[in-house]
């Protein structure tokens, strides 16, 4: 958790150019300060299992009480340790830890790893101790993982540089996915089932307190590492969204799907905000938008993260949406369907041709239709269904095949085997199965599948859930990829939350303007019965009372609307004076503000939080009950393209509302909506040194071809910024 | 799937008397008709199965080509089995089926399994032979399950009368979970990968086409089964639903929680009708309502379902939804209370007592909130993780607690299995186990665990995902009982869909009201300038079209709103009249309506639905766009109770516009809406031999207190029946 971090520091991280990942995963030589000659403590562990995993370079115990460790020369100090040294793992006191970082730095190290505890996770004192770690390193040109972290494994080149249950699973063997865990226990717990199911990993980093080196720069490393397919992080924060953004952009240009499992997705929101905007939005909103923006797969158990994992072993390129099913089972084709359905893909029709070819092999009571059953019939003749295999494998509206097996067990599973890795060997498209024979009674079967990169899930919803999830993946890449989130050398945002100053609406509407969001034709009504402007408005009108003390006019009167006259509104305005000296006396008033009133407008709310993590954010909902009683709100990590904005509008519950119209309502005008989000997004970016909230509530959608248009503003600025 | 099959045959099962089960499940001895003396085939398989399971009765083959099979005597015929024989597995052609039903009655046989296909499922000479059977089956007084089915497995009684892959599966050890598939491949994997995982089984069977016993009847039957402790469901369609949902009531009431895995959730509606309701709702939407009135845990995976079997596999009542967690990980914390409260459970505090003994056993920087995270500080001193344990299991807040392990292995384990399994002994409240050690690492601790029958899943979120979805089930069954849906004697519904008669709207509300359903203050507007009746209404008004011919009176101009006045009202319905002329002109005229304006009410939508599987079922929605966009509408089978009332309305995603009142707006009668609710209940399930659809549409919610006003309706009855 590293929520308490000042912010600058990761802003300076994101800042850095990306470590040599070489010498960290592959390093020539390993230092343990702190070793420890009993191999079942801390300082002992990473020895024993360095050696267990067969390390082949050099290891350097460092301890004075020693002189040999588990056959190992022991190092008095650091500076003693001869030939070539990358890396050390320290595992000694807390407050030792610094000075053995800059001892590190002059012997040439240049990265640690810190398994120590005590630091900020332990209370002020930690903290500083933290802070001192951070100066050494940053002046010894050393790179920290941790501290507080359970350490790295690096499976290629064999570093176990890890403490607890994990250090004993040296037999691990390499593969081409690569992790990230803010919590080391849950993260190596998750690589330990998944290993059990045959997935193999590469880079796996427990990565702690994050005083130095950061989730976002590991994520950014690994993009580059060419051994490593595809990435899964354990995150529960970071400092810098937009960092994080970044680093998933570059693994998605590297063709590297990322796969984020977000803990703490029900903590509350308690944000102390003016605005509606900023009020409705959690943490969790705004990492939503974020990895909807990065192209980020999110994962909520470690079954599902199996599965992607599994599906992406095959290491075929990710195939489309549009899946078939070959099922012996019509229960397993009806849940397949079922599940790859409600995660996006489409179970298209197979063409007359094929329809065709598969009732002149298939018996009479088979199912052809997508999803094919061809039944039990499969323990009579599998040479019908090697023949539907390659039938529905051939048709052109097909992207993918799951082959959903059953139990199927001995000599007829061996059979399906051959047939279905030969079809595999043929096409070019993928071929997923869903098969739950106990490996005892089909183990041909399973190696010839296994050698064949064929990938196995056990049932058939779970091959529909992650067939479907890597599908829409790929088309959510190839979105995200040209619309970009801009990220600043200095991080999210420096907006200062302190010192707010309100501007009034007419300030604020002044403002929409100069960044072109249409604002309502406005007048000031001046009390000395000069009331020009309002004579050339078309009333309807509405009055609101200006002043920057009243953020919420309406609750104290100051809003008076359907006003039809010119002498309707002297009087209301007469009455509206009354109430607000009444209810707010202390405020000080700018005056009258008179609308024209939208009468053909949909109410939308577009707002702006400008979060300390993820910086300027556009907020998108329809008016009132859609927004707080149905939350059905939708968020941008801003500035973003047009494309983004109108994915933001589909993204509603309610964007049917919009788009096909509704009880008689014509469609909006969705287009303008658009461009106002983009101008919003563009406004909230230019200004995200200033600007802590907006609220654009209502903006009026009207019908399509008339645009939108801002009826009401809020604006919050940092106290100490110049008007605008 | 059984769509095809006439619905008068699911009714006529379901008023029969339960059937003896034991004879079913334990019989004394069994006929395999069709014997084979080759074993792999389907004749020779449940030969095969039920020797290698060591079933302890007579199997009698029965074939006349043999005179042994497998050291046992084959019959010629099933008149000549001696001894006791209680059921037939019968593997003999289509056609060959009845007349061997014929004997086995004769023979004093009371179950038969037929296993052979080539019935319904086959086309219309197969629907014959089915009739066939049916018939001979009632003749013989033979109950019989299938045709087309995979068979039954009885693990306490080794009867394996199945075929396939599941035929091998003999070594298979009873328990206490039975279950029941509308798919034998499927159904009979998902046993196959639950036996993996240690779960237990008692009654398993393949229903098949449910041409005699149907999934409801043996839910029946298991619910009344001594050593059935919960059931399972693969459906993917009922003829009569009112027959499932008694059944699972049964099972309730037994204190047996039903789990039911529905596939088939994203076929097509497609009913053709004039009611808003019915265009709405979909199959799936109906089988919901039911799952939710019946108690029934609706289940969407293998290893959702797998999870929940190992929790009740405790043997411990399921405990209430305030849960603790104590981890050695913060991320297994974290992510245990995401899944947790997702999934309707709470982590409460813990009391100031708990936390003070937790800081006084704990290291500084370990969490004792709920979640507690004692940290790796495990593998330094295990004595503070026994300590945690007892000092959170005594804590008064809390129902149950999940121990979170991650990978711990080897002695820690065992230690902490020794201090979890001592802890269990001494508490009643339930422990779980998120633990992922292998098992060669931890053998010892595994079966320590084993023994004291605590359960353990993989991993944290499945921890959390299932305790929390038992304990939300606990609520649901404390609701569901008091409450039961009354089942007819006659099934469902019997409103024929053909001749249909739609009522104007002076009948509909008349109907209406003689259910006790308020509906607006109306009067007649006579023509002939005497429109006496119309001058004692509050204005303003609406004016509206009375035809049965006219079912939506806005499209053809029929409706005015907001007349302020008898003179602006006879001119509006002049214009209205020509509007209705020029484009309804074929229909006939029966006068106009006028009705007080109801100014104070929040629009909903009323329905009824008369299903041919689940009888009248009512809707309840928020107007327009609530319902036609959001989709936001929940369903009951009527009729039912004022608690079920309420919980529609709270079920509502908008329910808080109801309840909370928002922008201004009062909160809403929502007790008079529960009322009348439960009154349309009534009333559906009164007229449900006539009632084909109903909708009131607007039903008027006014502030608390005013009441709810049915402001229009439209009822269509079957065209048989007198008028109402």
């Amino acid at each position: 958790m590293n929520a308490e971090l000042p912010l600058a520091q990761g802003w300076m991280n994101a800042a850095r150019t990306p470590f040599d990942a070489e010498a960290l995963f592959n390093p020539r030589g390993i230092a343990v300060i702190g070793a420890s000659a009993n191999l079942s403590r801390i300082g002992g562990q990473p020895i024993r299992a360095l050696l267990d995993a067969g390390y082949a370079g050099h290891i350097h115990p460092v301890n004075p009480k020693y002189t040999e460790i588990a056959g190992l020369r022991c190092h008095r100090q650091v500076a003693d340790i001869e030939g070539p040294c990358d890396l050390a793992i320290i595992a000694i006191p807390a407050a030792l830890v610094p000075e053995s970082i800059t001892a590190c730095g002059r012997a040439g190290i240049r990265f640690a790893i810190v398994l120590s505890g005590g630091f900020r996770e332990a209370g002020e004192a930690g903290k500083t101790i933290e802070a001192r770690l951070l100066a050494a390193a940053r002046e010894a040109g050393v790179r920290v993982i941790g501290p507080n972290c359970q350490g790295l494994i690096s499976t290629s080149s064999r570093v176990f540089a890890v403490f607890g249950a994990i250090s004993h699973e040296t037999r691990m063997q390499p593969g081409a996915i690569s992790m990230v865990f803010q919590s080391g226990g849950f993260g190596f717990a998750i690589m330990t089932l998944c290993d059990a199911l045959g997935i193999r990993f590469r880079h796996c980093v427990s990565i702690g307190n994050e005083a130095d080196i950061t989730t976002p720069e590991l994520v950014a490393a690994l993009a580059l590492d060419t051994g490593t397919r595809a990435i899964f992080l354990y995150l529960e924060g970071v400092r810098d969204g937009r960092a994080l953004i970044a680093a998933a952009h570059g693994a998605l240009a590297a063709g590297k799907p990322v796969i984020v499992w977000k803990g703490g997705k029900t903590e509350a929101g308690n944000r102390a905000a003016a605005s509606h905007t900023a009020n409705m939005t959690g943490q969790y909103d705004l990492y939503r938008a974020a990895f909807r923006q990065a192209g980020m797969i999110e994962a909520r158990s470690v079954d599902e993260i199996a599965d992607l994992f599994t599906v992406l072993s095959s290491g075929r390129p990710i195939a489309g949406g549009n899946m078939a099913a070959l099922a012996i089972s019509g229960g397993a084709g009806v849940v397949f369907a079922d599940a790859a359905i409600a995660h996006g893909a489409r179970l298209p029709a197979f063409t007359d041709q094929t329809l065709e070819k598969l009732r002149a092999v298939l018996p009479a009571f088979a199912s052809t239709a997508n999803p094919v059953d061809i039944t039990a019939d499969i323990f009579n003749d599998i040479s019908r269904f090697t023949a539907a295999l390659e039938i529905v494998l051939a048709d052109p509206n097909i992207d993918q095949l799951a082959i959903l097996l059953a139990s199927l067990p001995g000599k007829l599973a061996l059979e399906a085997a051959n047939a279905i890795a030969t079809a595999q060997e043929q096409s070019a498209k993928p071929i997923v199965l869903a098969w739950s024979a106990r490996r005892a009674r089909a183990t041909e079967a399973y190696e010839r599948l296994e050698t064949a990169l064929i990938p196995i899930l056990p049932s058939p919803e779970r091959v529909g859930a992650a067939a479907a999830t890597l599908a829409r993946h790929a088309d959510a890449a190839r979105f995200a990829l040209p619309n970009l989130v801009r990220a600043s050398e200095h991080g999210a945002a420096r907006a200062i939350h302190r010192g707010r100053r309100t501007l009034n609406e007419i300030d604020a509407k002044r403002l929409l303007g100069r960044f072109g969001i249409p604002v309502t034709n406005d007048a000031i009504f001046a009390a000395a019965g000069d009331s020009a402007d309002c004579e050339n408005l078309s009333y309807p009108v509405v009055a609101k009372i200006v002043s920057a003390d009243i953020p919420h006019k309406s609750d104290v009167g100051g809003v008076i609307t359907n006003l039809p006259s010119l002498e309707a509104l002297r009087r209301g305005i007469g009455e509206m004076m009354a109430a607000v000296q009444r209810n707010a006396p202390a405020a000080h008033i700018d005056g009258v503000l008179v609308s024209e009133m939208v009468t053909d407008g949909t109410e939308a709310i577009v707002g702006v939080v400008n979060d300390a993590v993820f910086g300027p954010t556009v907020a998108l909902g329809l008016g009132g009950i859609f927004t707080e009683i149905l939350r059905d709100i939708t968020y941008r990590v801003a500035p973003f393209t047009i494309e983004v904005a109108h994915a933001m509008i589909i993204e509603l519950r309610a964007h049917k509302l919009l788009t096909d119209g509704a009880r008689g309502i014509a469609p909006r005008d969705t287009e303008a909506l658009a461009n106002t989000l983009v101008r919003v997004s563009e406004m909230a970016w230019r200004l995200r040194d200033s600007l802590v909230e907006l609220d654009i509530n209502p903006l009026f959608i009207r019908p399509a071809g008339k645009g939108v248009i801002a009826a009401d503003c809020l604006i919050t600025l940092n106290g100490e910024m110049a008007p605008p």
